[in-house]
């Protein structure tokens, strides 16, 4: 793994050394990353369980240690160049960050790789799986390189996938998504909107419109950029999602066919939680877990719901996540080491 | 005033004690309050300022002590009860609770009162005042009866209600109010809902629909229910409101007409501020002032616009805002004891 | 299990749930205790991971189910109470309340059992083993009553002990324990002590002389009760201790000597971690875990040691540690279903 | 002033705008200040009233200005260059930075000042006035020089003065400090130790022996290094103080003279609130005013006391009592603009 010493890279760390089928993660640091030799003096919560050594990466390292899967949790620029390196060597990756997780090049723009004129490039991405394994788990066994989602595109995708495929929604009017977020969203890097006197006891809403996430949202649900709304906002908490759901339903549609929706469609898959219509998540219930929780309430007699959806963004939302994706591209049962 | 020891009578309390044109208040506690003989005994921050001894309530004492002005910091059913009786004292009222709020019956339901059969209950009920005073200063003057508004309700109706008058919104588009607050806006009582423990490192979203500052919302705006959905957040901090406000503007509406709607009807406003096109305000600016702060993003070459709105709950959305129009009754400047 | 919806009920669930050689737990619920049908009403965090049906408790319920191991979350009274029978009934019990935690009449004044003139309740407590299995492990396979400790005396039991039995420290100068726990160790009842409100923002010192727990601590360190000073202060955080303790070492000892006092005795132990001489724990290291951090200062050219314990107060203050105890009680690994 | 973009600046600015006798304040800024053009850009909480233009900071800015007095939130190096130049100009100074607090050479040494071998530092040094009010207050009129106090230091100079000087204390036990602070303490410069994800849900001590704050309070307390030791702690909340100081009683002292000997100390003074022996202040009560809050709990039979002081660190501890300083530099009430 290459980005140990940020929040997710600490808790694929974390995932990845008490799975029972991987074994004890190599660990490898940029040159531009001045973090210690040993991940456990960045993250003393780690101690107690052998050594986790920071060494510098080379592909030569790679190659020789007989890595078996690559995770990136770079900067999508890093990952974006080295993608086709690690192809290049028949090493599998999976990558956290959204380097490879957008199809259609305008939405690719705020990453600015809306330019695919190399044609490899262009074939990667292409063939990239996005890395939702409850919309796309037949492609991971095959799957060379699979993009794995934003924290906030999983909360939003999970929840809104099934009535938008059973065509439960009234499509003519827009969805309103106003997403929260615990500061890990962020980021490790200090900055002045990461220091806790600005954040504590404070809310704010950011990136109004056309946060990164977006493009994914769209995509995935098969939307036109009007038809959904997505503001994101900064929560007094460390960790934790929770998305807002604003929509119309369709003439008749009733509160059991909705639940029911969700329940057929995440039937058998153990990290996405229902609750019972009228019942809403709230952002403890999923922490420090790989769950997903949907509830939702209808309103009286009327056409209007919405849906609340919940998650850790450093799980479901990154790193429990990768560990779901890579469970399934070695054929293994998808909760193994998440449970 | 009656029921100093909650949240809002105790903030009621700090701005009456302070203010240069009020004599210290006489507080008063209902025979259920088994608070102490002095305020300061709950509110240890008060002492160093005199005593704040709190008397029992009898319509006697108010009488004797000469009240010009008698605010209730009671549940709804009291000052349903109350208010006719003190009118009928000759006093001045400015209610804190959501008894007198409501002009239309239906809206009145979710507190019990749609009925006002009582001929004395209905005209009382008319002729309450809004207590907004940016909206309703001109009535403050020959007021008996001030129904000040609900916290929420504060924080959306000054957001919304320039550009509806300025007829520059798409009213047929819904205008969705994701709205999050603090959590002394649910009360002194302690509740398995504010315990420390089950709010921290929280989100919740609760009453999705419904909610009772809803009817003051759309009475205020003059909305249909259709028109409008209003959904509270509980916010994992003691204090502050921000609404985030979707909404669609009318064809052609350019953010620099956005903003000069905003300025212009607050001109002369001492309490509301309002951010520049594209700046938004966030919780911690308002915390502790009597300031409503507004500010929002035009989606660029396009129709959708984002609101926000920021109060502190306590201040411009409950105590602050009683002061505000208990100035305004009295004919003095409105920042009178605010700034 | 007795007592789950409690915040140390709800962890030992877990555990116990995730434990490889435990069966599910059985949950007894007793007469008091108005919780719903299934603890994942309470908590929907266990949800997803079948049911946890809450029963009422009796002793035939108790016996037909074969129960092993009697665990206790209930009130010090209901455990002095009935520990009695569930040995009678041959069971064994770990208890997680104060009940049978003391020796000395004299300390057990505070939960007003100082008088054991019942013959059997005085057998009992003499019998009953302090569960601090780093201090204890010798005892546990034998053990019919297991004492669990205090959350603030496990965090400075463990920390003192070795430096004691060490001959390392001052005795003639008074050791001051100054702790400070998150509000989960105020338990689940909303008082006005554990409103959001109250705690958040805040910090406060409580019971400044004579805590419960001094009792423990005294009789485990063997010293006397001018020879240490407990005094626990509130934090603002949901969970996690972390106890400053002032003392004086003996003339000429080094920082070395004393580091290596800490790692001798907790040799071989997984659950003390011992950070180098001048590195101290902070409380989030150890949040989540069953694990107590160590580390400590000396002072340059001087006698004064200030020595840093954390730990989690519901893991390995509670839950945790009573899962250790049960480990060792049936002769497996103590770190069985903990890592 | 010089300094206002830091926390205490920005306080020092809030409180000077809304002073009675002050005119609104100067502000400049050094060179190496990137901040805008106008203070309420980097703190929207000031718009509303009026502009407040940060300045690049010259010395013949301020001769032209006709400033009174010339408040520096500078770091302590640009404190000890400045302040000579600053006299030489005629004006009076209040210096928030620790740069001219300390008398003793030795203690000078954490800042890097112990050689005064140029004479007119000595004489400036031994002129300067250690700025606590409720002990210096007779200084203030001929000051030129005020060296506002550290927050730490205030809390606990203002908690033991009264009782060593009228000997109520046993001086052979060494007193122990054991502080805790908010975050704002650590400045606005975003550091890892600053960043939220690492503050929140978390408790640390730091600077375990030798803060910097230790030298005052030694030498306004008149102690030796031995006899008391200061060990601070970082809260995960934006701001407040509360140290608790563990000490002995000389023989026979009581509660009552413990009181006795605080209110008597503190008599006249607005703002030192002493409580009733067995009451303890609480961070809250202090937060967002001037006020030093001190409680103590005498040990029942026994000479043991642990003494509870708390205050705002931005307030009492920096900006309040920087202006309660100039009051009595100016011979005005020295709770003008702080009340």
């Amino acid at each position: 793994m290459v980005g140990a010493t940020g929040y997710s890279g600490f808790e694929l760390t974390r995932l990845l050394n008490a799975h029972p089928r991987a074994k004890k993660p190599l660990l490898l640091k940029r040159a531009e990353d001045t973090a210690s030799a040993d991940l456990a003096e960045c993250y003393p919560h780690l101690s107690g369980n052998g050594g986790f050594p920071l060494e510098p990466f080379s592909w030569t390292r790679v190659k020789n240690a007989g890595v078996d899967v690559l995770f990136l949790c770079t900067p999508h620029e890093v990952s974006r160049a080295w993608v086709p390196e690690a192809l290049e060597l028949g090493l599998r990756v999976v990558d956290l960050s959204g380097a490879w997780r957008l199809k259609q090049a305008a939405h690719r723009g705020v990453y600015g790789f809306e330019d695919s004129s190399c044609q490899r490039t262009a074939e990667i991405n292409d063939a990239a799986v996005y890395g939702s394994p409850e919309l796309h788990a037949a492609k991971m066994p095959g799957a060379a390189l699979v993009a794995n989602p934003g924290c906030y595109a999983t909360s939003i995708i999970l929840a809104l996938t099934p009535w938008l495929r059973d065509g439960l929604m009234d499509r003519s009017a827009a969805i309103v998504c106003d997403a929260k977020s615990g500061v890990s969203g962020a980021g490790k890097q200090p900055t002045p909107r990461t220091h806790f006197v600005e954040v504590s006891e404070n809310l704010s809403a950011y990136t109004v419109f056309g946060h990164r996430h977006t493009g994914e949202i769209l995509e995935q649900l098969d939307l036109g950029g009007d038809q959904l709304q997505f503001t994101p906002h900064l929560l007094p908490i460390p960790r934790g999602i929770l998305s807002t759901i604003y929509a119309r339903v369709a003439p008749g549609v009733s509160a059991a066919e909705l639940e029911e929706s969700l329940r057929r469609f995440y039937a058998g898959r153990k990290f996405v939680r229902i609750f019972a219509a009228g019942a809403l998540p709230e952002i403890k219930y999923s922490l420090h877990t790989n769950f997903c929780d949907l509830g939702f309430c209808l309103e009286p007699n009327g056409q209007r719901v919405v849906l609340i959806s919940c998650l850790d963004n450093l799980i479901k939302g990154a790193a429990g996540q990768a560990v779901q994706n890579m469970n399934l591209m070695f054929g293994w049962s998808e909760s193994e080491g998440l449970a």
